[in-house]
């Protein structure tokens, strides 16, 4: 690849001269312009980034730690990134952490090798300490979709505890029980979706189930099997909510086979709102998390904390509550 | 954010003893060693990878150009792609190209400025002229989903021709007629799986219907105004086959609505077999694109050229050929 010493000797001038010709002074001759710019063309000479990022010792890159970018849930949540930096002229590295201590170590160390300034961090291996310090030290670093206390103005995240309260309750209104499909997984999501579900009971004063009650992991075939062993058990109420969409398909497979109508016979709620839910037959009910919203908050907040140590930013705005989306698939 | 400098100031050492000690160098004695490593603990130093690429010419950073990374099909490349970077040390720098030509440029432009060396590049929006220029320049270059005949050794695609002809002559084999929803969008895809049918059908000596064709934007709602406009139309083929996956969950839709049982009334099949097809109702029957095998196999391919110029490929591994998944939707 030609150098800026390669284009200085075609163009018959100084590194110098060529140096300043490229970043646009002045005071050039149209003779040293010409040639500087027909030089670099003939040579197909191209500015170098690394080169630039080591002088100002930050880099046009936004850093962005996922759990695993080939799911769709983190692809919308990239997108969301994606076109906030954009528009400030940065362009995305993208970490997969897979939702494990060491990798997203690995990762973030990664994007702060390569002085990636801006940053936001999906994180569910590394503890609230390891984020907490990481915090500290990167001001451009935005933690989604967890919640620690202690650089609460950092976290963009969801109420998922509220977002199950309100479906289930919802749920409650036209039915008189909810079973329950949750994800096994050790996550907060996990935690709170399951006591908004048990919370949403108790204010109704109705009785905690647990026959009605499985958890398993959070993917399509997994909900088939939950809802056929809970269907199989016994006598199970009129409506089922779900840790998210992907086990919700799972379980109307498993009611289309039992030629159970949905939903006048059985009513299912999911939750997350992937895309998926809208192709579903019937069109799913479910409660929408605006991962995409949130990613654009995230990368804005971002880039404000580089531009100002303390921007204003209320805790109401970064967490964000999510909303009951009403298709066919409930009765409510 | 500390610098070497600092590592060598707090460490009592030379620049240059600091520069040894991480860089593993033996002779070093083990105070030199100690003191080195626990500045470097103290300051928070992390070796600057922008500093090393500019040194090596390199960067650890496989560079993606994309459509639109938030669009699932390209999560799925992507996902692929990163897969085998991961194994290499490697991670990816993505852009989004959004199919056009200055866009795809200035991403490509940019993934050269970062020095990434391995490239994989899906472009609609770049003519075969300047692809061509390109893979001249960056050795490890590989187009993804385009054929391009003077760089076929570089490109990696999908034999989209073949892959509907298939799903036609199966659908003929238990129909008398397939109708086609096709996509208006201008690209290489759009005609050849529309020339795939046309061929389907002559070689059958069936008559090409016009009147069972549609073009239009290749989303779901499109896919729904199309059969219905089909349906007003006049008398149907018992069998329809769809540009994409999407097309076909929108004719799901209406079918649907109309009371119409599928496959019993009507049979549909997509095409690329995204995640979706597996969710619709009745599940789809569809040609699978294989773009996580042609994504990881483009990168396998991009790094083995940086290794050896010549790498031994066949055409027919650089070729995909789709196959038929056979689900619910349709009877054949």
């Amino acid at each position: 690849m030609a150098t800026i010493k390669d284009v200085a000797r075609v163009a018959k001038v100084s590194v110098g001269t060529v140096s300043r010709v490229l970043n646009g002074s002045s005071k050039i001759s149209p003779e040293s312009y010409k040639a500087v710019h027909d030089a670099a063309r003939q040579l197909g000479y191209r500015r170098n980034a690394v080169a630039q990022a080591l002088v100002s010792k930050t880099s046009k890159m936004f850093g962005v730690l996922v759990s695993d970018v080939g799911v769709p849930f983190f692809g919308e949540m990239v997108k969301g990134i994606e076109e906030v930096a954009r528009q400030k002229g940065l362009h995305l590295l993208i970490c997969n952490g897979y939702h494990d201590a060491t990798e997203e170590k690995n990762m973030i160390e990664y994007l702060l090798s390569h002085r990636c300034q801006s940053l936001v961090v999906h994180s569910k291996g590394l503890s609230d300490e390891e984020l907490i310090q990481y915090s500290r030290e990167i001001p451009g670093m935005i933690v989604i979709n967890r919640y620690i206390d202690a650089i609460k103005e950092r976290c963009v995240f969801l109420n998922n505890h509220q977002g199950m309260h309100i479906a289930v309750s919802r749920l409650l209104d036209s039915h008189n029980g909810v079973a329950y499909i949750g994800s096994s997984e050790d996550i907060q999501d996990a935690t709170d979706r399951y006591l908004g579900y048990q919370k949403a009971l108790e204010d109704r004063s109705i009785e905690f189930n647990e026959q009605w009650v499985v958890h398993c992991e959070p993917v399509a075939e997994a909900g088939y099997k939950a809802i056929k062993q809970l269907a199989e058990q016994g006598e199970l109420p009129s409506s089922i909510v779900t840790y998210n969409d992907a086990l919700a398909s799972g379980v109307l497979d498993y009611l289309h086979g039992e030629g159970i109508k949905i939903p006048e016979q059985v009513s299912v709620v999911g939750f997350d709102d992937i895309e998926l839910a809208r192709y579903l037959y019937p069109k799913l009910t479910t409660v929408r998390y605006p991962i995409r919203e949130m990613a654009e908050f995230a990368a804005n907040l971002s880039i404000q904390l580089l531009e100002d140590a303390t921007p204003s930013v209320s805790d109401e705005e970064l967490e964000f509550v999510p909303k009951l989306i009403e298709r066919n698939s409930a009765v409510i």
